[in-house]
């Protein structure tokens, strides 16, 4: 029997991700890399007009092509809708609405002919009057997208708490702004891919790259007018996700089809200007916002009207104003505000959902006005902050519970790691000076969900665990593996409690068919939820192995504990039994038995009624981050120097993978911020690749610096709150906030490109 | 609402496999068919001699040419031993011990270029004397096989019970007979095929063929040298298994050094001839049988000697003592009984586990004996076989628990169906004329375990069971489908317990990282040991749906029934609400609940002691299979007009899966029977291929009648017992019986292949 073994604890530490070493080496098996014997290649049509009718389409040369197998257009299944509205068909019929619009798809034996066949097919078109912007389609007699929507709405919110009018004619001072935040688009490194596959019964399997398997069944079933239950969904690594696999694309449903008229394995793979072109993007916003606060500095209400170019056709975008306006209306105290949205049909490509889901967009906007209030009032950002910031206990005007607020305490911190208040002074005076690098420094802060989002019926997820012979573990779960790191926080809660190593779990999350229900991977909800459920699975199959040790050891099961692989005297780390051996004794054993274990975790959270009232999540979060910047007068170029973060994550479980969420939240915010946009010009993607289309690299990627709250959230899975969001939804406009420090200008749309700051700094109009 | 529903049993029924339709389409994409990225393909180097000493291996050539990515030897692991009793190594060094031996082994980019270097290995032997029979093995100064075996004996059996001397000298008649049974091979569709993948961390993933996954790890780890908890395996559709998948043979573990040494995917597939000479055998046996018979036909006593050749290395043929001894000892009453089995060494390939078993051999001997005896009592087989039936509450010499013994009835029912007696004093009359066609009807029986056979620590299987919200089931078991049809059969478990169609269940069972475990395909034993842990399973699960159900509708749980997707009340039919949308309420409730369920099922049985003595299986069950022939007298052609089937089935599950296994199994019998055998000649296979090893196939299949005593086990799932190996152990000697019926020629070595028929016809020396 080997030594005392005492009791480490895995929670908090920097634990790789298991999948990293394949990724990392090339071996990962990418859905891309997928072959099935028989497998079809298929390929889409896409129409390049953006609002046309479709006179003809003559697919005789296609189909006559040695090699093909299918060609189909939306004469083929003119009745299958989807889509969060319905709005969507896989290939359209009649009329095209956008530049996306799939007007055919073929299948073929190779790429080469698939590409042939499609350059085959001929459309007659008679084009449309188009409509780009919302102002545009609200107008009288603006063209129309959809027959069934004459007046081109699509979808609104509205929310009101305490008397506006009231509390604008009360307040000391009321400031109104525009802000407009543009179309960016997620960028995954694995461009959009499926294989379907239908068997003889017509239960399809589909390889998906979805990041919510279960619910996608429901949604990709009317597109294919099959059940869902004869879904099944398997999904290999996906090279990328962050919002953009959460509802079903024309691309799915398509291949599905072919897959259907062939009756053989279709894949189909957009090349990267079809990704640029045809995934969806963020939700463009035009934002109006009109803002009270008294001399003292308090805030007194909050109005905002949103408006959204919902584009052709609805998937998530529309609907980020739920989150949105949790900011809006939750993010410091407001005796009053009211929050309105609406969106219209445009003939302009649409938007999805992306990681921070509105709260991206409005915290743009929320950050740049509390920095230009606290000008207004003549106090520093960080004063004019903590004198609006809520306290623990207090409730949202919506109804977020944030009975452990820390968002004075992450300002606080935040400040005092970057000394800011000082720098800021020093910058705001610089500004008199003519260096042609300026600095500045910038804070912003957010509220967000960090315990789920309660938006659908349940926010839950289910575990199975086994234990095999050798102490080895299986996890299988619900909640996806997207590339943020599930699997190695659920593997931490799996160690914690088993005390078993990493490289003995496996965790199994890629197949419908066997994982228990969960609503997928959205609203920073993975860690809070599958981790709890994870968490209650462990501890169930740890009773039923301690109990067994116990039976066998004349103890009682809690003076003993689990560690690296032993069974142990719980107060002095003397090993008992081998957990293997025990486990071996357990089946091999009189009363034989495996150790299986089940459960469902459902959180405490409730959806909102039908005023937007409700405690959405069972856990809420802030996070505090300040941006410095240098700013080249002469060129327009914004340079981050360093992101200093103080946010509260309940508690850490995986350092390295909270590091690595909050890096890559900065990155992406920091594209947003300075130079991502989906140049759309009358409907068309202007620059639908890599070198035209900038995002952040390594050497742009500023210092960083991370300071985690750790306020042991009572619903979280050992004191876990979720933290993804956050770091993609504040650095932006710490970043916009920073360069009005350093030169004095106030931005209202991002990116702040250098030839956007430059057109701003040397008088030319902005653009 | 919908009307009424009455209920309908599943059980009994003609079910089809969910797999046919795809294996019948050609749409089963088996292991053979499968491509990894980066896939490499292994090629193995056999000796070409039978037993030699390697003097030298230059791989030089083969290691230079391009596209080779690795040549091993056996030198790269020389202590890697593994096997039953750890006596055979993945690649050979040293010396070469029979004709299979793999001395090395590549892998390269293509097959063919792996062949090419296959092709430029040099090898310098110096040859050994060989030994080929038991009987030469044991001789003193023999040549030695392995050298730590210097006697050349391997494993040994032992049994004894009564006073055989004394029963011996007390009996009226005292016969002593000799029989050799052949080489036959398993002629599995789908040649042996194997690809492993080893991960970053030294975990080993193989894609293979076994019907034994959970213990195949155990076996597999020391081949490779690694612990068995790194090994992952995942069973693809297999194109058949009869037993030839219940070991770990050494193209496997080279298929695996190859992917660890090249640290890429290989894939390693057998041409039909390596298949024909390269994969197991059944057991050849020489049998020596004494027998007692009073006067009135009463067994007194019967000693057996069996001697195995157990070729160079050990797989599973030299221990079938085990299971041919139950039948020795335990088919028919027997006052007085001994056993005795010793298997040699010899240069001569060797046998693995087979379909049947051991009984296979036995019964051909106990079968033929029987008639024989009857003959030299003068009393038909018939009465003499009846006259020593065990009656039910005997217990056999072994102890196996006859509780519910249905021997009589068999032999009884089989008579009545076919009018045996006056058919078979018809043919023995008959046989004094000299029509160049002569008919002839024969009679066996046997015994064999119904109820799985504990020959492991454990005969367990384990089950995990879930609903989703559309009223889909997916059954987790570790009971591997290797074609025998255990899928369609657990689905009728769940199909009769749930209410829900076939159509509607996934049954997942090819990955040991999510299976529970289960011992593996073997001993009739999956319908019996799965078909219980499924059917407590979906017992629990059905629990939990109706409880739920219960408290909705203010009724007891037993006042509710399931049937075709609605919870019904039980006494009238009325449905009370479908299962889906009681799942989804029970699902998006108040509380929160899924159906996840959890099982493992052991049975009752009781290893053998030291003494061969124990209920080894929960249920035992009798069949008796008559076979009508026409003989050819002039060319020795054999042909089966007929075989009627009587067996107790305990209960038929699958009507079409019972049929489907029967008459699977009597085409190996009757290729047993008539044509199958693996001739080899000096330890070289002579025949290897489907021309020169003769196969039954559709045209040779005679008409079968069928009719099953359903006994109702008390143990088995819903009364069922084992039923698989039955069918391919009785009609060989039923044959054999008919034969002698219609020639009066007794033949002691299958199989009765024209030739041989002729030859003892015609007067030339049988050989």
């Amino acid at each position: 029997m080997s030594a005392v073994i005492e009791r480490k604890t895995i929670i908090g530490k920097r634990v790789p991700k298991p999948d990293a070493p394949d990724k990392a080496t090339g071996r990962t098996r990418y859905i891309n890399d997928m072959v099935l014997p028989r497998m079809l290649i298929g390929k889409i049509l896409h129409t390049d007009r953006v609002h046309a009718r479709i006179l003809s389409i003559d697919t005789t040369a296609a189909m006559a092509l040695p090699g093909v197998h299918a060609v189909l257009t939306g004469e083929d299944s003119p009745d299958l809708r989807f889509g969060p509205t319905r709005d969507n068909f896989p290939l359209k019929s009649g009329k095209v609405r956008c530049i996306r619009d799939e007007v055919a798809a073929v299948a073929a034996e190779t790429e080469e002919i698939a590409q042939q066949a499609i350059d085959l097919i001929k459309v007659e078109y008679e084009d449309l009057p188009p409509v780009f912007t919302p102002t545009e389609a609200m107008r009288d007699g603006a063209p129309v997208v959809h027959d069934d929507h004459p007046d081109n709405r699509s979808l609104g919110y509205e929310f009101s708490h305490g008397d506006i009018a009231r509390a604008e004619a009360e307040s000391d001072i009321v400031v109104e702004h525009q802000f407009e935040v543009p179309y960016v688009t997620h960028c995954c490194m694995g461009p959009s891919c499926a294989i379907a596959d239908f068997d003889t019964t017509g239960k399809l399997t589909i390889w998906s790259q979805t990041q919510y398997p279960y619910n996608y069944k429901m949604d990709l079933a009317p597109a294919l007018g099959i059940h869902p239950g004869d879904i099944r969904v398997i999904q290999p690594p996906v090279g990328g996700a962050f919002g953009s696999k959460l509802d079903v694309y024309p691309f799915e449903p398509i291949c599905a089809l072919l897959a259907k008229a062939t009756r053989r394995p279709v894949k189909l793979t957009f090349s990267r200007e079809e990704e640029f072109i045809n995934s969806p993007t963020r939700q463009p916003v035009e934002f109006r916002i009109k803002s009270g606060v008294n001399r003292d500095g308090t805030l007194t209400f909050r109005s905002v009207d949103a408006l959204l170019n919902n584009g052709a056709y609805t998937s998530w975008g529309p609907t980020t104003p739920v989150i949105q306006m949790r900011t809006f209306t939750g993010h410091y105290r407001l005796p009053a505000v009211e929050y309105r949205a609406q969106a219209y049909y445009t003939n302009m490509v649409y938007a999805g959902s992306f990681r921070g889901y509105g709260n991206v967009q409005a915290t743009f906007v929320t950050a740049s006005v509390m920095d230009m209030l606290a000008e207004e009032v003549g106090m520093d950002p960080i004063a004019f902050r903590l004198k609006n910031a809520q306290n623990s206990g207090e409730v949202t005007p919506q109804g977020s519970i944030l009975d452990d607020c820390r968002l004075g305490e992450c300002i606080e911190l935040v400040a005092e790691k970057t000394d800011f208040l000082n720098k800021h002074k020093a910058y705001t005076d610089q500004r008199k000076q003519t260096a042609r690098i300026q600095r500045g420094i910038g804070i912003a802060t957010t509220i967000h969900n960090a315990g789920g989002a309660k938006i659908h019926k349940s926010d839950g997820c289910g575990t199975m665990l086994k234990l095999d012979d050798y102490a080895r573990a299986t996890l299988i779960t619900g909640a996806s593996e997207i590339g943020q790191g599930i699997d190695a926080v659920l593997c931490q809660i799996v160690m914690e409690e088993l005390g078993i190593p990493i490289r003995d779990i496996t965790i199994v999350n890629d197949d419908t068919a066997l994982g228990p229900w969960d609503v997928g991977v959205h609203a920073s909800r993975t860690t809070f939820i599958a981790g709890n459920s994870a968490l209650r699975a462990a501890r169930a199959a740890r009773k039923q192995v301690l109990d067994a040790a116990a039976k066998q050891s004349n103890v009682t099961a809690d003076q003993l504990d689990l560690r690296e692989g032993h069974v142990v005297q719980a107060d002095n780390g003397v090993p008992v039994i081998r957990l293997d051996k025990l486990l071996r004794q357990m089946h091999f054993g009189d009363e034989p038995e495996l150790v299986m274990v089940t459960d469902y975790y459902e959180p405490n959270s409730v959806p909102e009624d039908k005023n937007h009232f409700g405690n959405l999540s069972s856990s809420w979060a802030h996070g505090a981050y300040v941006a410095e910047v240098e700013v080249d007068t002469e060129t327009g170029e914004v340079r981050v120097l360093k992101m200093t973060v103080v946010q509260d994550v309940g508690r850490v479980i995986n350092r390295l993978g909270i590091e690595g969420q909050i890096e890559g939240g900065i990155s992406v915010s920091l594209g947003y911020a300075l130079s991502e946009q989906l140049q759309i010009s009358e409907g068309r993607v202007m620059n639908p690749n890599f070198r035209d289309y900038k995002v952040m690299t390594a050497p742009e990627t500023p210092e960083i610096e991370l300071h985690f709250i750790e306020s042991d959230c009572k619903e979280g899975p050992l004191g876990a709150k979720g933290i993804a969001e956050i770091p993609a939804i504040v650095p932006a406009p710490a970043i916009a906030n920073a360069v009005y420090n350093a030169i004095g200008i106030r931005f209202h749309a991002p990116p702040l490109t250098p030839e956007k700051v430059a057109r701003a700094l040397h008088g030319a109009p902005q653009q």
